[in-house]
């Protein structure tokens, strides 16, 4: 689904929860086993108990390459189980060049038709392009949430710093249509300059809940005229419960967060 | 194999090539059928043909994901055909924070036993310090060989350039037996000032041969007392010949290139 379809779910769900499908081996209810199997069969009843609260939902690619080519087919059929009115999101943070970019966003945004990917800016302008020919959307990372940040993103270039430069320079190579940025929500302050950049572009927002980050927040600073933002939560979620009963339990964490996105919109 | 293990490599083949396996269906030699059990035929029997004049071996991942689980299996078995006193190079270009770097670490540095990965440092050091914990090498993105390469790496961070101060921080957050940088080899007169950060760092260079960078160049403001430099080239030396004759034609390339660094040692 595009971003158009996507404004579209915001306005009816009253919702701009992204439900982040990091899942663990390791956190799996007590009673699933430990096999790659049980993390598909998780996956599936996060998904169906939470698909009327989240407009999208994001699949962190490492916790699937972890288990090679089983882990892969899992994440396959994971992202099949999303329903279609659901924008989906491969938490890839890829990033190269030519041939070597065309071929991530050929693995993800064609074979594996996702709708968009997460993509690392360092490399620049032709590191970014090549993930723009598949139709799909571009999500860039500009100020993340993690205390990293601070060691590149903040340094001063000119009167600005690197994350400004990184967030204006990119939306030069897109469109509204075909570009998203990751900005932390551990960083919400920052939010207000990020949106005198780019007034209209969506954001994707990690760090609501276990990170720190402030919903409220994220609301006041970062919402435009379309809301304009996907604010996931993963563990918050997914992890409500370890019990026979979890896929209840993040179903309410999911409703809850809904019903605060609601009071926002 | 570790970073004293190469050296001692290098020494005796008198070489610092790797060879990079971006091993492209559309481009095996026409008599071989466009399957993926191809590719795999096709990297032993590169590898089988090159191992003499190469010490290391650069798997371009995007070429394999392009295929989901079934490239997985091939990335793996190529992997395994690579011998033991060989390094071995995830060209991944992965990097995030906390347990999802250290997931792709596990993925590829444990997993897989790849002896390194290529990472890429706009998150900071959180996002870089996860792959260090495998005992193997992290390959950070420094400077690198595309036009792109312009948009952020070389604005001006204070007195010096975004590579540089990047260069210059990664350095300080392991040792110069766990920590390499990749430097672009069409920016060969960079390597002068990236010495003088990093005097005794090995440098991944891509970038010799199709994309136009000179080995001499490289050699001349490249080398330490160590060598220091892993020269990758891949289309050059894998796709010498489209015929029966590829492995031949490229063991020839591999051959023309080690005697040429033999020069310089």
């Amino acid at each position: 689904m595009d971003i158009k379809k996507l404004i579209t779910e915001i306005n009816q769900k009253q919702s701009f929860l992204c439900v982040g499908l990091d899942t663990d081996i390791e956190r799996l209810p007590h009673h699933m086993p430990k096999t790659t199997e049980s993390i598909l069969d998780f996956n599936k009843a996060i998904i169906e108990a939470t698909k009327d609260k989240a407009v999208s939902y994001k699949i962190n690619t490492a916790f699937y390459e972890q288990y090679g080519a089983d882990g892969w087919s899992i994440m396959e059929e994971s992202l099949n189980a999303i329903p279609q009115n659901c924008f989906t999101i491969a938490d890839a943070k890829r990033g190269d060049i030519g041939n070597t970019g065309k071929m991530y966003a050929k693995a993800f945004l064609q074979n594996m038709d996702f709708d968009s990917i997460t993509v690392s800016p360092y490399m620049g302008r032709d590191s970014v392009e090549p993930f723009m020919e598949y139709g799909k959307v571009v999500i860039v990372l500009g100020l993340t949430s993690n205390p990293g940040s601070q060691d590149f993103q903040h340094l001063l270039v000119g009167e600005e710093k690197l994350y400004q430069d990184v967030i204006r320079k990119v939306a030069q190579w897109g469109t509204e249509e075909n570009l998203m940025f990751v900005v932390g929500a551990t960083q919400a302050e920052r939010l207000t300059d990020i949106r005198s950049i780019v007034p209209n572009h969506f954001l994707l927002v990690p760090g609501v809940g276990k990170q720190g980050g402030s919903l409220a927040d994220v609301a006041t600073y970062g919402k435009n005229s379309h809301t304009g933002l996907l604010v996931n939560s993963s563990r918050g979620i997914i992890y409500a419960s370890s019990n026979e009963d979890f896929a209840e339990a993040a179903g309410l964490e999911a409703s809850k967060l809904q019903s605060e996105m609601a009071s926002y919109l």
